[in-house]
């Protein structure tokens, strides 16, 4: 009787579920599940039965479906029930037999939570379960979510037995006669963990009998820890990470002084496809000068004076770049775009070179835009007091296809200012009265 | 020269100290603490050598004191030694060889370091070293700050060598002939951590061979996750502790919405001789009634009314306690006092019990005191109109020396208004003006 105590005491501390709730229990008719489905009958909680015939066993599988069959019947509630052809999913999908078994359980059983009315799917993982989770996570090297292990909630599944050891289980069984079907729950279990489970953990007992609930208990405190954790780690997130259109933008100094600095730097870029490779590449950013960029599986993270900027890699070329007063610096494909000002004097020299434009500072508003050309684009070429579509212009210049397909325009309030690396606009063209210049550098890769 | 760059790039990464501080490194002859002398040589740091000969493997112990004298000399730098009874001080301590030779050791290194102007004693541990310290606190049983290992710099102590492996310390030494005194270094050894070292880790090993560099990266990772979850905490013991006097409070509605609970409450009340076991009973007190407490080691914690209060248990009785308006209830060794405040109507029976004092409202100024009486205290008893010692009125009263050992009086502004359990001053009793009374009620224990 005290597993049942710790067992309704255990649903309540960590608010499982409502008595009012119905819940999906997955038996596979191995000694934890079917303790599991008694537990669930004599606390009086609403459920139903899921069994999952894997047919890898042959008449093991059957006898097992038979089992589970009558357990149903014997407890008065709903059974529902499936044949996977798990090898053949495996084949198919190029998967092994356990990663299948675990896609096929997972997806029915969720199907069949909703279509059921079930509030959720109950597993019957154990303190054992998770104890062998976190030494495989810690083993394999983890932060501190891995030290969490098996959750008792998470999403629509959750984990009642999470208390108790497998030990107690047994003899839960055995007092109650509950039967069994041997082995059968075994099917999704890895190598790896059947591992720990006889050879890893066994010698730790040796000079630690109670090293399971040692273990146990250190994730309870873990799990604790993590929280205070996260609401540290969210507090710098808050402070570090401004959003600016699809632009990222993370003060240098302010994440310079922060401590812990990887740790939180880890955090922040691993969700802009950031690896723990790169991170030190990220971090020396802080260090270099403006200009330079590490590029992650789906952004860039570019140095631009004060800032570390963020940005989509697809948004680049895509859509439109909108730029800030900001930046000073905007990485694409293909080349990367220089901006700055600069004070216009007699003595100032304007460079002959197309990749540089100088501006009129006063006729140019922000944000700029910087976008590839499209049909229907026309400017006012430099020298000429008449608009020309940019389609007649790379004809006149003799452009290929593939060429124009690389060409990038500036634009200001709607205005063309600059065919990057061709051709300024008239309207933006230094006069006698500019005083202050825009200068834009354009370098193709 | 690997190791060399390692080395040195980890002690500027973990800022150990810098190159105008003087080192003091503890050698005991083993392959670690040679290797480690080499390489402070090699990175051109200042240093000198301490040797403890604790003469427990006789000519074995001999040989290792003269490796030591010839590497120093070798090295060109000073060697401080000392000869220990090892076995005689655990003896006269009842302790084990293995602490005896601890506290030997780390009592005599921290007196050469100040003697000598070192700044650091350092010592040789290596990653397998910190990997096995995690693995037997998590098998233990062990909070986030058991995941920490051994740190790098830990008051006066550093440990340049946690960055590498033995493999690497036994490659060096190979590489450039080091020598070293075979086994010496094992003194200090415990059973426990040698056989983490020889059973458990090899065993995880076959599965994940990289298990030692895996664990020692979580280790950094766990130490960062830490002092994000140190902030946290702190955050949120400023926002739930408040000091007043020799008594801390904590408002119990905060302190029941806090999350995580047990984890926070844990950190506060650790502090004040709470063990693990008693963390629930003090939990309990969040949804008991004023007057319950619990005893720890050092303090009492009493739930009264919306404070839980802590307060030493020492200062008790010794000292004086102070009452805030707040409090209705104050714990002592022999008894309890409660407090609370009553309308004054025609109505209102004066219970006769010396055991409640009913007293003018207007007359008491806060805060009160509680305390042992003194030679010297006076009062004017109820129904006279002068004062009298109380070691006077005790005699009158036919008091014993151990029942006035036990006697207390209530003060307000350093007037007497109350010998709790015995009779009122009059200066405080009701009168036909009084329209609020303060009750107290003596329980003696």
């Amino acid at each position: 009787m005290d597993l049942l105590k710790g067992f309704i005491s255990y649903t309540k501390q960590e608010q499982l579920f409502t008595t009012d709730q119905q819940i999906l229990l997955a038996v596979s008719g191995g000694v934890d599940s079917v303790v599991m489905a008694h537990l669930f009958k004599e606390a009086g909680f609403r459920f139903t039965i899921a069994h999952c015939n894997f047919q890898l066993r042959g008449e093991e599988s059957e006898r097992d479906a038979a089992f589970v069959t009558a357990l149903a019947d014997k407890l008065g509630v709903m059974l529902h029930t499936v044949r996977f052809d798990t090898a053949v999913y495996a084949d198919s999908n190029r998967v092994s037999i356990q990663v299948a078994a675990r896609e096929l359980r997972y997806g029915w059983l969720e199907n069949i939570r909703r279509q059921s009315g079930s509030a959720f799917i109950a597993t019957a993982h154990h303190m054992q379960d998770n104890v062998e989770t976190v030494l495989m996570n810690l083993c394999k090297g983890t932060g501190i979510a891995g030290l969490h292990g098996i959750l008792p909630k998470q999403g629509h599944i959750i984990r009642p037995l999470l208390f108790t050891q497998k030990e107690q289980l047994l003899a839960y069984a055995t007092e109650y006669s509950t039967g069994f079907a041997e082995d059968s729950s075994n099917i999704t279990v890895k190598y790896t963990r059947n591992f720990f489970r006889h050879k890893v953990i066994p010698v730790m007992q040796e000079i630690y009998p109670a090293v399971t609930a040692n273990i146990a208990g250190s994730i309870d405190r873990f799990r604790e820890a993590e929280e205070l954790y996260e609401e540290a780690l969210q507090r710098h997130k808050k402070r570090l990470v401004e959003q600016k259109g699809n632009t990222i933008m993370i003060p240098v100094l302010k994440l310079q002084k922060t401590r812990p600095l990887h740790t939180v730097a880890w955090e922040i870029f691993k969700d802009y496809g950031c690896s723990s490779a790169q991170l030190p590449q990220v971090l020396e950013l802080l260090n270099s000068g403006s200009g330079k960029l590490v590029e992650t599986a789906s952004h860039r993270i570019i140095r631009d004076r004060q800032w570390l900027l963020i940005i989509p890699v697809e948004v680049q070329d895509a859509a439109v770049i909108v730029i800030e007063k900001e930046r000073t610096f905007v990485p694409v494909t293909n080349g990367q775009l220089k901006i700055r000002e600069a004070e216009r004097t007699p003595a100032t020299v304007i460079p002959t070179s197309s990749n540089i434009a100088c501006l009129d500072k006063q006729e140019i508003h922000y944000p700029l835009v910087l976008r590839k050309w499209r049909q229907g684009d026309y400017f006012y070429p430099l020298g000429m007091r008449k608009k020309k579509k940019l389609s007649r212009f790379f004809i006149d210049q003799k452009l290929s296809l593939p060429q124009k397909e690389k060409v990038w325009v500036l634009e200001s309030g709607k205005r063309i200012v600059w065919i990057a690396g061709m051709r300024i606009d008239d309207r933006f063209r230094i006069t006698d009265n500019t005083t202050r210049m825009l200068v834009l550098e354009w370098e193709e890769k």
